[in-house]
């Protein structure tokens, strides 16, 4: 997400408590719940309520120990730090509040950990389908909208209002997704986003891309509550597909229930007059930066109803990580993609990923921080730069992979194809600078996402450059991930409005004309692009080799880009000619690869090959060879 | 230098000594002398002569030790290990080879070092100028060309033959240069280049830019010679002004006299049929590189006539590093720039850089190594990466710095300017990654050079430009230098060829009808180039912040990009607008560097502003200001 916006949020803030002597309750206390048997057993629970932080708290239950209580500026607030024994029994805590003669008892609850598959992690071994929640598949049409929300509408004629896609109607689709190839779903957010309608230079705007959180502990019921995605978590992993929450810890939405009475000033960066981050990436990294540059890319906001979190506050802080937590134990998903990772305070990312790891060490995390040079990309995650910070993401969204496939595939056919940089050269010279990463295959690779133009209408709606592209990703190295739609020849640029790269999946709503979710409602172009994507992800997902077999690639020569992936299971050889005239290529200079195979399969084709000493390439194209002996 | 050539070289090869009989004779002994003194108390003397590798040596001079005899393939080579202790006397040693009855001496020298500055460095608080010494300037016309060499012409009518610049004519000059605030001098090659004119595609050319060495002992008596050299060095020093050597341990001329007679296959790199490098740095690091794409830059030859060295050979790697180590003690010089740094086997660069650094702590390398992005940059420095190999170059030439400036400068006063990424950003955002080298501050930076258009060409001939170029250039971090004549305002561009670009400076032949190293002999518009380059090289010299002080660079705004210089002695704002409307430009942005400032000297114009609230500043201009309490 990246807008920019001249409204200024007013802020409700902190009024003195005036009625002192009015009755004190508790009315919410986060986590909701927590779980007996955590390697971590400590637990920071905020309690929220009229006057919950002028109560003396103690807590009588065996196992649960109140390590320390801690009030802030608003004593609406307590923080109450516990402990929580292997040996408690799971059962409901009573916390209880004390102020003069009057007591307060809060229960709350400590869970079993049930032995749900989660933390599964996604790896090369995976390839990841980009749903946009609210604009895939409308499952459940009784939860399109709500009259108690602050945005009450749903209207797919209006592409900037909520359409009703939802957690059902991704669930009713897994055959979909599995026939496809895919084996991992990333929704877009599915937290809460009780947000208002907001007027964005004229446009009425619903918070329907999930991005502006109002209650971390809640699912929004828009999409089918937390009972839907616990149900849908079950279900995707009843089908072999694995789940991929999109945390965004950076910000919330303005209207989130902890606004409306902040614990502190200090819970957001406050600024004496808005401050719109610069979305400049360059002061983070940059060693002659000046201090306020990197402030106000940091601290900045994202815009102006979604107020930044200051994460070096150690209740926010513990807020979030907490919720991280929680979400992984709650519905058991497998993996974080992190929203705006590299607005985030570093230092608390770091922490955040600890603490997940920590708990869950398969558990993947992958960040967006939307840069174009390898130098940045590396500081977000594991890396070989001896930067002053260290990263400790395992993962990533690799931005500068993406740029660098567009700007290749759309000089394909070009005389820029066959020159110096260009074409090829520039998939091929990215990845020559994978020495930055500690572990380039744990980058998640993709084409286009929701912020960007569709992956067909950037390279000119041309299916060749199409299926080199999705060649590419699905054959070199790291996790690749398609945005919905892609294998259907879903179009569009992002302008004039990004609604246009987000447009309802067809066939994905009762009484949709069109039904893409089958082969009879595609058209024959449809098909083959979604065959295509079909063989290959279907390739890719049963053979090793793709997974974590080693890359190794040769320099691009005429516009001619070869590389094998291989491992002791096997040798895949892709060979892209990005020229527009066919080519042979004698394959002696790939001699490092090829000694031992005297014969290919074209996975494409399944056309047998018996003898590889040259290779017959057609123009645009790219062949792919599983090597034989 | 960077050529294709589809000559092939036909080597002279080995031949089995037929007369084993006839009489041993030494004709040459490398290195020619050595000093009693060094750090590393080891010399390996290279003995060459018909049969040289078939006597038994001794040797018998107080305090001077034969460790080893070694010989190699060709029995026309002995290769003799000496310790020469710190207390032997300087003097002629004798060394003695038997084989039978017979006896052949040879007398070879240990001198004592002498007090003379040498390896100075070069550092930010110099101005280096790079003059092409055949272009330059002709001191000597007695030593033109000569008879006896295998090149015997002169022709400044051939843009393509030897023009006859000479040392004289640098030493001549150097009142010029120290007018201009120059502080180094770096020439191209001095070594001697007896090589034949070559057939470049139709074309006969001389190798007058010196980088096909025939003899690394003598400087081409073309130059000078040997006593040229020193002399020259010995009055640049007393001018103030430090030498830079250029050095080629990559290549020789096809033509050295070891060539004639190889004292083993190995010398050399080899091939089964001629390959040329492909000049393509990614395989070297890109850690999915096939090795035999990494040979084929590294051991393929820069071009048929110049046969690329085998480094990892140790004799090889003695003889480069003991001439390396004998130019400094015997010349007296400050600073390598290495010639084609990547193409060299890098564990010997290493080696070679330890061996000159153990015996000159101060001496600065830096290489060639033309790339285009900083990780691959910074490969070949002392870096923050974690490569699985570590240079230990102190130094590198700033070629991602040269090409973000000039495509920076290109877009000044364009739309371009004001963009996400265009104008100013990109010299910023090169700079922003300076976090991948140990120490950018030791880097060489440029803005041309004589395999690259000329400055004044490349930005459209716009003055303009011109002056901001070099505002960057004098004022952000590194080591400046200066391609001779960019300050008379010389331009050109390398095609059709790269002779245009290596013209002569007007005036610095006898008889030339111009002469641009006088302002009589300049146009009013060279003279405002060559006034503002005085102007801003001078202020530079005389101002240690500009040379040690730190860097605080600010985001790009509308075109408009601020750094500062400062340290304890003061702080120097620069303001470049590079947008083609004047602007006003509020300081307030950049309290982090001018509290405490009010008032500023513009250093340029002299003009005092009594406020620097705000910044008036002209189009397509870059002020610099001396900021005053």
């Amino acid at each position: 997400m990246k807008k920019n916006y001249s409204l200024l949020l007013l802020l409700p803030f902190l009024l003195p408590m005036l009625a002192t002597a009015q009755a004190v309750t508790i009315d919410r206390v986060n986590p909701t719940n927590w779980w007996v048997g955590m390697k971590n057993p400590n637990v920071q629970l905020l309690v929220h309520g009229p006057g919950a932080g002028t109560l003396a708290y103690t807590v009588n239950y065996p196992g649960v120990k109140l390590v320390k209580s801690s009030t802030v500026e608003n004593p609406n607030y307590a923080f109450l730090d516990l402990t929580i024994s292997p040996t408690a029994k799971p059962g409901r805590v009573q916390l209880v509040g004390k102020k003069g003669s009057q007591t307060v008892t809060q229960s709350w609850e400590i869970k079993a950990r049930d032995n749900a598959p989660k933390a599964q992690g996604v790896t090369a071994a995976d390839f990841i389908y980009v749903a946009m929640l609210d604009r895939f598949a409308n499952g459940d049409p009784t939860n399109d909208k709500f009259t108690d929300m602050r945005d009450p509408n749903m209207d797919r004629a209006n592409p900037f209002f909520r359409h009703g896609g939802d957690l059902a109607g991704v669930a009713q689709h897994l055959p979909y997704l599995k026939e496809l190839g895919v084996t991992a779903v990333w929704l877009t957010p599915v937290t809460e986003n009780d947000q208002p309608l907001t007027n964005e230079g004229g446009t009425m705007r619903a918070s329907y891309h999930g991005f502006g959180f109002t209650d971390q502990y809640k699912i929004d019921k828009r999409f089918g509550g937390n009972t839907a995605y616990k149900s849908f978590v079950q279900q995707a992993h009843a089908a072999g597909i694995k789940v991929v929450q999109d945390a965004v810890y950076n910000h919330v939405g303005n209207t989130h229930w902890i606004l409306q009475d902040l614990p502190m000033k200090s819970w957001l960066h406050q600024w004496p007059t808005y401050t719109n981050t610069t979305y400049r990436y360059t002061p983070v990294t940059d060693p002659h930066a000046a201090q306020s540059d990197r402030k106000v890319t940091l601290d900045g906001w994202f815009v102006p109803f979604l107020p930044d979190l200051n994460q070096q506050n150690p209740y926010v802080a513990n807020y979030l990580i907490e919720n991280a937590l929680w979400n992984v134990e709650n519905f058991g998903i497998d993996a974080y993609r992190i929203d705006t990772y590299l607005y985030n305070d570093q230092p608390f990312m770091n922490r955040c990923n600890a603490a997940l790891l920590a708990e869950y060490p398969r558990l993947h995390i992958y960040g967006e921080s939307a840069v174009t040079n390898v130098v940045d990309q590396a500081y977000y995650t594991r890396s070989k730069i001896d930067f002053p910070f260290k990263s400790n993401q395992p993962g990533g969204l690799d931005f500068v992979l993406e740029g660098a496939m567009l700007a290749g595939l759309k000089e394909v056919g070009t005389p820029a194809a066959t020159g110096w940089d260009g074409g090829p050269q520039r998939f091929y010279q990215t990845l020559a600078q994978d020495v930055v990463y500690e572990d380039p295959t744990k980058l998640v690779t993709f084409l286009d996402n929701f912020d960007h133009n569709r992956f067909l209408s950037e390279i000119g709606d041309d299916l060749d450059k199409y299926k080199m592209g999705l060649t590419w990703l699905l054959t070199t190295r790291g996790i690749p991930s398609l945005y919905y739609g892609t294998e259907i020849l879903m179009k569009n640029f992002k302008d004039p409005t990004d609604a246009e790269v987000r447009r309802d999946f067809p066939g994905g709503w009762p009484g949709d004309k069109e039904n893409k979710f089958t082969a009879a409602g595609r058209t024959a172009r449809e098909n083959e692009a979604f065959d295509f994507v079909k063989k290959l992800a279907t390739y890719r997902r049963d053979h090793k080799v793709l997974h974590t077999g080693k890359l190794m690639q040769y320099l691009p020569e005429n516009g001619l880009y070869v590389y094998f992936r291989y491992d002791a299971t096997g040798t895949v050889l892709v060979a892209s000619n990005t020229s527009d005239k066919p080519a042979t290529l004698p394959t002696a200079r790939f001699s490092e690869r090829t000694t031992g195979f005297s014969k290919a399969r074209n996975v494409l084709t399944g056309e047998t090959l018996s003898s590889i000493s040259t290779l017959q390439l057609p123009a645009k194209t790219a062949v792919v060879l599983e090597l034989l002996k």
